[in-house]
């Protein structure tokens, strides 16, 4: 039987084979299943046309029910059909193409000259089996061999308990696996211990969290998965689910949802791959310091309240059975460590990707997530900010907004003419919505054509019907559809233009207040959740970025995942994070006067400040002309 | 309304007055009840006659209640009473004796000139509050405030979680609670916390589980709890209990029953004395190798296979939660160390508690328990072995045996003309069994009447009524009743022979070990269940004790206790036992040949060899002269 998508694609589906199975056998992926047990409930696909039969629905509503909505694992078809799969389902395709990025993160690794060293040590121990005249107990035993090694350590009761069989199993030959900076033992193995060891590192953001399967042998990207971060349900910025941490049972709620979310993403992939998930032996979490705490159940609280405190911003080794995240339960999770309240781990992970802290020339670096943080600085110093751009860009605010993954629009053209529209697609299928390098070009589009004056407003005389008064206000229709047409509101961009304002006011204070200018700037690392496409003429003429001659600017994409990964396989790369936190300054905007004028300011296309971009000026001189 | 004692004793009732009650009240103790909640079960009496009524019966078995056994805690009086307290009820009256040692313990710690130490140490920590300037984390400003002391802890999950609060509440002047030996921080405390502190020091022996509470200011012995080792349940001694605890489930059971019999000492004691389980800070257990792998949940098993060797002997401090005691959570919880398989941390405790480690005099120490241990040495040198001598002296096994509580004959005079008896008892009531001491007594007088002959049988021609047959062969009327008299059998009289072989072959096989004499013995120093009374002449007519000269025997009743005191108040005791256990030669007897030899010579009244006896020679000549 065929299966057709409205995109247009088409696959094959057996009998007895569920959509989801027929789906991963060829090649359609879908977020975050439970690996088709029909417990997650997020394979969800609407069936348009055609017969099927559904063996569970599990927490659907009625109403999705009545519109075809079905679990992919728990539905069969009953002849040729066509599915709609949600944009909420499809698999980002910045994970598909995070797989093809994982040799550059091999060769950063070559670059920093880091030895593979995962959170376990593993130290093979030959031990002179007891006799009546060696009869000191197992623990003294183990203790007497590792003291020629000068190996200290602290041994749980559970490590003793398992201890006595373990010993007498692996008949005396055995591997310690250890913790190094906990200095405790976590468990032994036989001496010739087979199977390939594992590890994983999360990416903790506020709208998205996004997980690296590693083969801890040769540090091999083995699989990607990333899905909207749960916690969104109680507050899509930080505050406001720190407001809920603080509420009865909010802050384990939040915990909950996060450790969920991974749980989530590992089960398909070790199921995938056919691995037991207590062969995944190390975890690195990298995050902002909200979502850190978050994670660990450490009340946020007093991050939130000046002078803005986290609890903690290096973080002990702790275990996988702690956090409620299912691998080994002695497996060690550590956290890349945070800077301040407001600039964490991601943005360490951030330096360490980029080696800006290396590096004599000056670098700025801006990650533009629900939060923008910006490090500026080289070798020598380093100094940070961080403001809250919201979370519009990741896809959320905006009306059609959504993730850079397939079916998102990540370019738009508009004829000054005509403004008729020429959009890319991510994936090349049918659009579903706008992604934010797409919001980037579709705002700078509109403001060439003179259909958005400088204060971000709708010129209500411009002659097209693509500009007409939605049940939101105006609205600009980027793309025609018979089923609904994407659109962008004034309501969107307003909160667009908010968001590229703090963004621009933050690298605005920081210059300042190192007391640089913008030509003084070698080199502008962005980061983000733009997927890969970000257009940075675009962005400066939008005035979200620094008027930099174009070839100065990288997109690096995720970095807190890089970051992640260089710490999950080297101790070296440890090292490194925990030296450029306590390297990096942190400014407290709050605590310095000026951001609300610096705010204010760019509130417009692009700035008040024209002299701020004299390559917009001049562009727009030419179009003037 | 008045309540009579079985034994004579009066007190009063009031109405809406639990028996229970009254008792305390009246100072009748009871054992190991759940401070009258109704939930232990332990505080069974009979009402022998008058009216009452039960609020509940708990799990006593309709066969006992058709008997009257209620549970003193759930029953009121509706009239007078004559109530019987069980044996298994009474609190033994060395808990009473050991509260009024309590001082002799504090003038031992004076002799060591060790500090009162305990598990927890305090450190107040005046911090500056954080500002916009100094904005650190709040575990790093901990940490920079200890590394000024030099102090470097380890932080777990939990004390991260909930020091951010805590500093806050207690307004940045806070003490910080941290475990020295494991280097980790374990809470905070408000700068100027409250209240007394407390301590709990644990003998866990095979047959009996005895409790201190400990005021952590001044050493003071506050109360004293004691009540057999439900593991009892699961075989008398250690072997069948190793044996239990390797059959699914075993080790659990085991684990279990004698945490919840630690619980329930705990319990009435808090109560007693209106203290917050959560100010137990500091908890020391003292046991054999054996009940302390059970108390831990270790597997025995390698215990009991040669080449006999114990999970471990010296334990790291872990906490209270991973035990399930029922105190502070964090309360850290230090274990005496052990030598070997069959010597363990109670003989250590007896070694720091006799000092002989000290004195430069030939000393040697006899625990007398479930099992005995030996160890002969000086502050030189030290040797020990241990042998199997079973529960008999602790009550078990013996038809009318007993613990020595109130109630147990504790000493014997047979007439040889008569054979007419003189006993004492207990709390002078009405004689109840026999406990260890009595047994020696009864078994040396009788030998000495010849009533038994060298091989410990009853001279069947002795004219005497109190010779007769009984239900379980022959048997010695040591007190007549009428509700049943208190009898010794010929099968306790070979118990008893084989425990007191037992112990003397150890000693025999130890001082040939060493090469030394018995009249290079300086000191003997004897431990054990003995409760105050232990006949060393009659223990030496039987051939239990070697014959040295009374004047060298000491009695110091329950040792593994002492030690437990003594390390639960000083860092200084806990270092003086870890150097004493590895400073002792364990000689494994199985490996040695010869025990079995030893302990057959040992199988007569005193000894086969007579000259080991001299003492005992002249006696019996003079006697038969």
């Amino acid at each position: 039987m065929k299966v057709t998508f409205t995109d247009g694609k088409e696959i094959t589906v057996l009998e007895n084979e569920s959509l989801h199975d027929a789906f991963k056998r060829q090649e359609v992926y879908i977020t975050a299943s439970c690996g088709g047990k029909g417990t997650c409930g997020k394979c969800r696909v609407r069936i348009v046309n055609g017969d099927y039969k559904c063996r569970s629905y599990g927490k659907i509503s009625q109403e999705d029910r009545n519109r075809d909505i079905v679990l992919a694992c728990q539905t069969f078809a009953e002849g040729d059909l066509l599915v709609d799969i949600p944009v909420e389902s499809r698999l980002s395709v910045g994970d598909k193409i995070a797989i093809s990025r994982s040799k550059d993160l091999i060769e950063l690794l070559k670059t920093y000259q880091a030895t593979i060293s995962p959170l376990i040590t593993k130290t093979p121990l030959r031990l002179p089996p007891p006799t009546i005249d060696d009869n000191i107990s197992d623990l003294e035993r183990l203790r007497r061999e590792l003291d020629t090694r000068e190996i200290e350590l602290r041994y749980s009761k559970d490590f003793v308990s398992r201890m006595p069989d373990d010993l007498r199993k692996f008949d005396w030959n055995v591997t310690l696996c250890y913790q190094d900076d906990s200095a405790e033992a976590l468990f032994l193995e036989p001496a010739e211990a087979k199977g390939t060891r594992y590890g994983i590192s999360v990416d903790i953001g506020t709208t998205t969290v996004v997980l690296y399967l590693i083969d801890m042998a040769n540090g091999d990207v083995m699989d990607v998965a990333s899905t909207y971060n749960s916690q969104m349900r109680y507050g899509d910025d930080v505050i406001t689910r720190i407001v809920h941490a603080t509420e009865g049972g909010g802050l384990n709620d939040l915990r909950k949802a996060v450790v969920t979310d991974i749980n989530d993403l590992i089960s398909p992939l070790t199921a995938r791959h056919e691995i037991e998930p207590r062969h995944i032996e190390s975890i690195v979490i990298s995050g902002n310091t909200t979502m850190t705490h978050l994670f660990w159940g450490f009340n946020p609280a007093h991050i939130r309240e000046a002078p803005y405190i986290p609890a903690v911003n290096y973080f002990p080794v702790w275990k996988a059975s702690e956090t409620g995240i299912r691998t080994g339960k002695n497996t060690p999770v550590y956290t890349v460590p945070c800077v301040a309240s407001y600039v964490g781990g991601d943005i360490v992970s951030g330096v360490i990707a980029t080696m800006m802290h290396r590096n004599p020339e000056i670098s700025l670096f801006m990650d533009i997530g629900t939060n923008g943080e910006i490090v500026i600085g080289n070798n020598d110093w380093m100094m940070t900010v961080a403001c809250s751009a919201g979370p519009c860009f990741e896809g959320s605010g905006i009306k059609y907004g959504m993730r850079a993954t397939d079916g998102a629009i990540e370019s738009i053209r508009i004829d000054p003419e005509t403004y008729e529209t020429e959009i890319k697609v991510i994936g090349e299928t049918k659009p579903l919505g706008i992604c934010g390098s797409g919001m980037i070009d579709a705002i700078s589009e509109m403001f060439l054509a003179g259909i958005l004056d400088q204060r971000g407003k709708f010129v209500r005389e411009t002659a097209s019907s693509r500009i007409r008064e939605g049940e939101d206000g105006t609205e600009f229709v980027i793309y025609h559809n018979e089923k609904g047409d994407i659109v962008l509101t004034q309501v969107d961009i307003e909160n667009i233009v908010r968001a590229k304002a703090a963004v621009y006011a933050g690298v605005s204070l920081l210059l300042k207040e190192v007391g640089f200018t913008l030509d003084m700037i070698e080199k502008v690392y962005i980061a983000g959740g733009f997927g890969n496409y970000l257009n940075v003429e675009r962005a400066i003429l939008i005035g979200m970025l620094p008027d930099i001659p174009k070839e100065r600017f990288q997109f690096r994409g995720n970095t807190s995942i890089a970051g992640a990964y260089l710490c999950l396989l080297s101790k070296d790369m440890r090292r490194e994070a925990e030296d450029v936190a306590s390297r990096m300054t942190y400014i407290e905007l709050s605590a310095k006067g000026g951001f609300m004028d610096e705010f204010m300011s760019a509130m417009f296309l692009p700035h008040t400040d024209m002299e701020q971009f004299p390559t917009v000026q001049t562009l727009l001189e030419k179009k003037r002309s």
